[in-house]
């Protein structure tokens, strides 16, 4: 269990104030998993897939993975399943797992070698967590700004409602928003997935050629998982709010480069979870 | 705007009865996205990525994950983008993107050779949609059953939360049961990923060696994708219940496999998207 969360520091901010205090994370690490078949006399080893995960039933995950793919059949084609290399981190965690197949299973290795599906990636395959929150050649996120009120960001989800177009009649799509600093969304994408929602808006400032972004916030409908986190840093967008929570490694990621993670936006409160010096508080009038 | 949205019929449960009626679907559909690069006199064409998305912004897409991804650095290192390939299925639409890249342009050509994420695959690759909803050598789901109150329904999200350990304090996690026939939850797992907690789920009853699940529902805490609804096609559950909307490519799958698909199952109200037949109504009591 324990694993599964992470208690960190939050700057928690509601229409009376801001208090500092802890909040839960869920715990969000990748899992690879490679793959051992073949003949006894001629195994062959391949990494399939990594997956961004909770740690805990990694095995049943890896397991459920390859029958759900169709590339196991049957149970009793699974010889083996054991976390291999070394633990990674400060929490000692096992991100890699070896499935090794029966040698007189037949298996759909064909399936191996057509694509997935792809969601986004950061190069963590074969690498620690922590190696992977080392993006490279990211533009540096401004040291001197911007700066937010708080009354703008309880503002954004409304703003959000009122800009959106398909989601009040289909409740199907993730919505995500570039605000400028003053709490204006400047432009809005919608999409039935949320990092596709985030690239569409990156996409377009890309192909009008302005991706001056250093001054915006990234505002997203749903959760701020690692990848959206990404996303953002990529971009040089230095505040990114969330309606829902962020993950631990969304919240490393947004540390270890400086970004403003915000989450939980909505009823008039929210949390701050790194780089709070960009949210200018309430004004207290007594 | 109309590529965005779908009209479905769908029975609408609520406690005072059923009624059918029309609900508008998210359209989610495959894009794959191909790569053209590197001299003039000797381009290199490669298939790089597909994503479930909603039609729209595809050329933005194409380049906002490319410039995501850290292959494109910059906007003039893209010369062209356009469709390619015959329209698909009976709405015509275009699934496939070519971005052209400058022959002068630097780009991460290394980043095109390691993994991406993967979070499931069907096979779609090169395929037309419709093509992508034949998935290969299921089990065929039962046609004479199970047949599930809908009272039991209703109540599916009281059990849930009484049954998850961690949501309630973090509010990242997405969970997903395996239910039987009479409303109990059998299994629960729950992990930042909604496809990996789906993967453990089924994972578990492999390793178990007990995969009959036949007589299941399948209830999961977000919405009902196309690729939750592959996961319970493959595993044989004939019932998947969501609290949130099911995509358009979902229902189609669920239709094609005999699937019964339910969504907004909350508030004592839920919608048949598929096979109601599986779904006993409410007794009247005038």
């Amino acid at each position: 269990m324990e694993q599964r969360m992470l208690d960190v520091a939050v700057y928690r901010f509601a229409n009376s104030g801001s208090t500092t205090g802890h909040d839960q994370l869920v715990v969000e690490e990748p899992l690879e998993i490679r793959l051992e078949y073949g003949p006894r006399e001629a195994r062959t080893r391949k990494s399939i897939s990594i997956t961004m995960r909770t740690p805990g039933d990694d095995f049943a995950l890896a397991a459920g993975f390859l029958f759900s793919e169709q590339i196991v059949r049957h149970p009793a084609h699974i010889l083996r399943i054991r976390f291999c290399g070394p633990p990674v981190g400060p929490r000692h965690l096992r991100n890699t797992v070896r499935v090794e197949l029966d040698p007189a299973a037949e298996i759909a290795i064909e399936r191996l070698e057509r694509h997935f599906y792809t969601t986004s990636s950061c190069g963590v395959c074969g690498k620690t967590s922590i190696e992977a929150l080392q993006l490279s050649d990211c533009p540096p996120l401004p040291s001197t700004g911007p700066h937010i009120p708080a009354t703008t960001i309880h503002q954004l989800p409304e703003h959000l409602r009122a800009a959106q177009e398909v989601f009040e009649s289909t409740g199907g799509l993730h919505a995500a928003a570039l605000v400028t600093p003053a709490g204006q969304i400047e432009l809005l994408r919608e999409d039935v997935g949320r990092h596709n929602a985030v690239d569409k808006l990156i996409g377009t400032r890309l192909l009008a050629g302005s991706l001056q972004l250093n001054q915006h916030l990234l505002f997203v409908s749903g959760r701020a998982s690692f990848e959206l986190t990404q996303k953002a840093v990529v971009a040089g967008i230095p505040i990114l709010a969330a309606v829902g929570a962020p993950s631990s490694l969304a919240v490393a990621l947004a540390e270890a480069h400086g970004l403003t993670l915000i989450g939980f936006v909505r009823d008039h409160r929210f949390n701050v979870y790194t780089c709070p010096w960009r949210v200018l508080p309430h004004t207290h009038t007594l």
